[in-house]
């Protein structure tokens, strides 16, 4: 059983990737490319361009960032018919509640929350108006199982997030645009293997001693692996695709049973 | 954007579907044969022969027929490599929970959770042995979102249902075995097809004036409209396959909407 | 600030309080003699006389139980305003999923899910007539966060109530029956302290390290110990008050935090 | 049966109220001022002096009214025993997604999270310090059942609020810091007066054709009417008192059977 892509499944789909430079994001690029999607991204820097990609310099977590964002997709491919939100993450410190400054909430709140609804305010109009589109909101499965050393904030980001996605759904789904989120557990990004090397050299021991550090702090996997980026990308894929077209207002987590309750 | 299944899909893959004869499961056994599977099922009675499709004559709500089911797959098809439990239902009378007698509770309890749990008794050693499975358990929205009229009981048994395989996901998943939940509300079976036409005989007017009855009752369904079987079926099969290595202990709501909560 | 109980609270209340006699069904006993209330329990034994409370010899995990011990409840008492269904727990044997025969299910369904559904449907009735009465029934976290050793069919039976009162409460609310849940983790009982003992029997080394053994298994208590009988008595209580007149169809969690999840 | 406050229940704790100058936040006032408790709560005027409250003119929803606020309540009452965040609520315009700029957003973030993270930061420390302290934050249903016409951002907030309670649970509960969360739908606030006087002066048709509006607004409340400030109070007081030492990192839900999910 392997898994084959289909190359026309996207044909003639014109997609949004937020985030889509690295991770999960860089694989849901890949992911609708190899379906035969046309792909527009934002990236802060300039990538080495990629068939089939639109890069748009930008930064996503500013007001203007989104609008240039969205006017440049608009007018490079006439419109957007998916727009895959996988941007996201926490840069803030360890230290508990009180070491969150209202400057650490705002930048977790604009990356992991407001990023994503200046989007959709900007591109799911013209779905509306088509009556046609589907949306993908990448969360965590720390939006219900929240861990407090760090990511205090980025936990309740991505909880408005969900919440905000189910209030969306309710108006867009009479309207012919669906509505979903992806909640993923820990992911084997390049920003993971990073983070197993520094483990290794500061407490000594293998990569395989510092990827069970990381699987204690979660209370294991059941699977006993985080997931790959394609996994994570083509659950993203089958969530925008008319495979799905009967799946709307949902959320599907994807974290090899990380989560303990039902 | 059509659906394409791709006929290798599930090349070598033998795939036990409970409830295979109509409806959601009938839709179930489809897509596994079209995506290359062998397909064991269990009905009742002696339905017309289907390539690639082995029927036990049995019924699944008593403990014989679990066993009789589970021993004739092991023996035609060799082992089973994906357990999906489409079979559940509800057959109790309206009238609220006093009407509701314990041989109501019994049935239901036997259709909706204890057939999936003999089964999966009988045929998951096995996987445990190649250190390899896919287990799917069909439950419904109701098990959140139960209707007090005539289905208390069908609701309890699959709210039972989701926390049995939430529980179990948690011993299997170190074993190679992955578990999953499908949530589905309303699908549009022959059943649903024969309700409304009774729906229409008893109040007149139009088939649409009583499926806008049965919407109704639901508290509307953003999407405006049921999932067909086959959608449910794609979803059961998409859990099953390698695409969803990564996706396990997890439910997976394919509504359109309907339940109105996170 | 101590905890003060008045003496008048349920003056005139009629209370039926299933598993009275002993852990927190005792302990809910004593809160409702200590507010004033008549009460009711079944045992099947012969305890010695309460002040205050009848006793009915009856095994309530069997339909004739239920009905024995509904009919002297509403003979001795003449009504009933309150049901506090506190009775449930788990006799299966470890093992996982594998080693849970259909009698072990059936027994664990009787004593957690239908002893309660049973004795409902037999004294919710003289409730709608009257248009008044309260109605608590005691799950457990383990039906949303399933151990899977020993106590699946438990959490799944508790799973089940759940849903049911949820179920209920839609029917109830607008006939004056309210309906709520208390959900307790860990509770020191008198059969807490026993396997306690056992356990530093087994193990060797102090009660404090066998108390350490059982945290451990459940993940951790933030609050760092289990909840004393007479706590979650006072939260069942709270719920079956006036004070509550406002809570219906809830669940309301007593695990000093154990449950990571929101 | 009467609901009895016991005069000396909070004798000796010092309460800050943050919202307490109406509706269920000056009930919740108003109930530790009964039970004996020391309170001070902030207003932007000069509210009228009530006996046992100390008043601090200043604006939460800011960084510096938060500091100020703080720091008043440290200095006047020597310590704050029991933090009750009331505050909360939406001025934001009806018409969908499309109508929230980001002013709206971040007003509503302000008001129904960020303050509450911002007086947390400032007075949960020296709980810490003491070992000892109670925690309530007020939510909504709307964190679970968001309504997509003018609230989505509220719900939204209150999500985060919701999740970013759990998160700071699993580091309080171990330093004698209990933090619980209560969740109420409608309730009957002189803004709800006001509200029906609008749709009646609107609509035409009596008061209780103008509650019939809202509360098919809402799906129906299975008990029939909202709940009445007093009653939110009560339960933001049961949790905040010695009775609920252990119940931590939960949410009780007040809504008269609203939310229609388990
Ligand atoms: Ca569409
Ligand atoms: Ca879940
Ligand atoms: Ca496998
Ligand atoms: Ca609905
Ligand atoms: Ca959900
Ligand atoms: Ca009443
Ligand atoms: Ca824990
Ligand atoms: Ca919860
Ligand atoms: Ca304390
Ligand atoms: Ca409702
Ligand atoms: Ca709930």
């Amino acid at each position: 059983m392997t898994v084959k892509i289909d190359p026309t499944e996207f044909a003639g789909k014109r997609v949004l990737v937020s985030g889509g430079t690295k991770g999960a994001g860089r694989a849901t690029v890949e992911r609708f490319l190899a379906g035969g999607a046309q792909v527009v991204t934002a990236a802060r820097g300039t990538p080495e361009p990629i068939d089939g990609v639109e890069f748009v310099q930008a930064d996503l977590t500013t007001a203007e960032g989104g609008e240039l964002v969205a006017k440049a997709a608009l007018e490079r491919l006439g419109g957007i018919d998916i727009l895959a939100h996988v941007m996201g993450g926490s840069s803030a410190p360890g230290g508990g509640f009180v070491a969150l400054t209202d400057d650490h909430w705002l930048a977790e709140l604009n990356l992991n929350l407001l990023a994503t609804v200046r989007l959709d305010r900007l591109l799911i109009p013209q779905m509306i108006e088509r009556g046609e589109g589907a949306v993908v909101h990448v969360t965590s499965i720390q939006s219900v199982l929240p861990l407090p050393e760090a990511t205090t904030a980025y936990a309740a980001a991505k909880a408005a997030l969900k919440t905000y996605s189910k209030s969306i759904s309710k108006e867009l789904g009479p309207k012919g645009v669906r509505v979903n989120v992806v909640s993923p557990g820990w992911i084997m990004t390049e920003a993971s293997v990073h983070l197993l090397e520094r483990l290794q050299a500061a407490n000594g021991g293998t990569i395989e001693d510092a990827r069970q550090v990381v699987l204690d702090s979660l209370g294991g996997i059941p699977i006993g692996r985080p997931a790959d980026p394609h996994e994570v990308a083509d659950l993203i894929a089958y969530l925008a695709s008319d495979r799905a077209a009967a799946i709307h207002g949902a959320e599907f987590v994807i974290d090899g049973g990380t989560v303990p309750t039902v």
